[in-house]
């Protein structure tokens, strides 16, 4: 166990980075110094952590020796400047953006999976995938060992902060502004979001998929190690706050019934099964946001599809979509845990 | 061209009766008398038809004689005791509850599919489809008689309305408690809807499928004559007021280019295609509101099924979903529309 590490957390005002600031506090490895960066704009700005009030330093200018751990989630242009310095200076770099992701020399990493892919980082870089994709991957990978899996399709529902803390709050702006029928231009979304659903998150690419729809079919083949892996994704912002869902369509490599799938679920590590029919038990974002784990439920045969299983799934994307998983990595690094 | 008939809208004060008094009165029958009738507890209310005023009446001691067409939409327990009554009495009943609609003498019609299925009523009664369902099997047909299809998964996310009207507003009084930071205890749903999502629509089945769940696979295979098609079905509430969303994956005999799929389904009845990804353009729940079509957007290739396709569409669930359609019925049935 290492203790005494000196951490930088780039974007540290911002919503993952926050939550970043919050899991740090209690963990396994014990952080002796915390750096709290961001861009110069944000820079003077107060983070709080540990009980501490720290400056929060400007990105740019900040020195990265001595640092071990640099935690990137600023944004890709962000990373793509700024990473290489870290690296270069001895840091590990844990990456949240989508900049290094497909990086053949860069592992991606969700622990619960291929925590030992984190190991052989020729770039210094391990990158933690997109928040969806997370949470579809943890409970997935559990199947899969159990019977293999051939194909799957994703129904996502994705909160508003996943886009930011900024569109966070306008989402709550926009919901004030069509309760009193006023109007709202909409800012940190392609379009209204509140009593609404926009059905593109990221830029359309060539094939008719956004870029976020990219990431749920190609990092989970990464992560999961299966290149040929069938994955049909759409990805659609529901005005939430915190928490994204996905109903999961997934075609086993042998039958599995509901029940031998609730066991080898409830089995399965950052998995929590909430699935009890008869008292109208299964998640939702309200309950998983402000919690660690993935969690499953309306698990169920899927008549479409060969060896067919649905589910749901709900998990807060702040936190295991991101800033959790992202100290979880460092943890698997640091302590071996 | 049939003209004056006797008009019975059992449910007047409901969502989508209110919404069945707004298309009758243009449509291309004329109505001579219109009777708004709703249970006692709403009877003395006034509707509004035409610019006129109208008293509603208390269905329990209303005499269906004289009466042509009578349009159900007051709940499934409603139906069943006094649909027979109105038959009994001469009225051709359309009924847009669940009541009779997997009944084997009972038609259950989307005009644009099996607008013939009505002429063989041996009952009396016509049954309109679950909203969701509608909206998905209408461009679905399109796809089906260019190319057949085989296989079908759906993901919903379905309005605040489709519970009713009490449910929409309790919607509005549910997001600004929540704006407020105070409780809510829920009444119209399971559990809060205002920035959460709902994935249970009706009541559990044995299967783990929703009520609402077997109507998209029952009622699918029932209008497009397909017994064996292959569906599976995520149905989930969203915090939306008005207008279903719905991801569609479909699995076709033949390969189809998305824009052959395009093409085909501008050209099919009760469709819009709303499909322009490089001006950001795909129907949202906003944009369906208050019209007629299945818009259809997001159309690509689906990589995970074989000869797959995915689409995204949105429509009125009070209006195709339930009121337009419903009418339309009556127009085939009337004027041979």
């Amino acid at each position: 166990m290492v203790n005494n590490l000196s951490v930088a957390v780039v974007g540290a005002t911002g919503a993952v980075g926050r939550e970043m600031l919050r899991l740090l506090e209690d963990r396994s490895f014990s952080v002796s110094s915390l750096y709290p960066l961001a861009s110069s704009r944000s820079a003077g700005a107060v983070a709080s952590w540990s009980g501490q009030r720290l400056a929060v330093s400007d990105l740019a200018t900040f020195d990265f020796e001595g640092i071990d751990l640099a935690l990137f989630s600023a944004g890709g242009s962000v990373s793509i400047e700024h990473v290489p310095r870290a690296v270069a200076s001895g840091a590990v770099v844990i990456d949240n953006t989508s900049a290094f992701r497909m990086d053949p020399d860069v592992p991606l990493v969700v622990p619960e999976v291929n925590i030992s892919a984190a190991k052989n980082r020729p770039k210094g870089i391990i990158a933690n995938p997109n928040c969806s994709t997370i949470q579809v991957v943890v409970p997935l990978e559990a199947l899969r060992r159990a019977v293999g899996i051939k194909k799957l399709i994703v129904s996502t529902y994705q909160s508003a902060s996943g886009a930011g803390s900024r569109a966070l709050d306008e989402l709550s702006r926009q919901a004030q502004a069509s309760l009193e029928g006023r109007e709202f231009k909409p800012q940190s979304f392609p379009r209204l979001l509140a009593f609404n659903l926009i059905p593109q998150i990221g830029s359309f690419e060539e094939d008719g998929f956004t870029s976020e729809e990219h990431k749920m079919i190609n990092e989970t083949r990464k992560i999961m190690n299966l290149p040929g892996l069938r994955v049909s994704a759409t990805c659609v912002r529901v005005p939430v706050r915190i928490g994204h869902c996905a109903a999961v369509h997934v075609e086993l490599n042998k039958s599995l019934s509901p029940e031998d799938a609730r066991e080898i679920l409830s089995a399965a590590p950052g998995v929590s099964v909430m699935d009890d029919i008869s008292g109208n038990e299964y998640p939702d974002p309200l309950c998983a946001a402000g919690t660690d784990p993935c969690w499953v439920g309306r698990i169920r045969k899927d008549p479409a599809l060969d060896n067919g299983l649905v589910f749901w799934v709900a998990a807060d994307n702040l936190r295991k979509g991101a800033a959790l998983n992202a100290v979880q990595i460092a943890e698997g690094i640091f302590t071996g845990n």
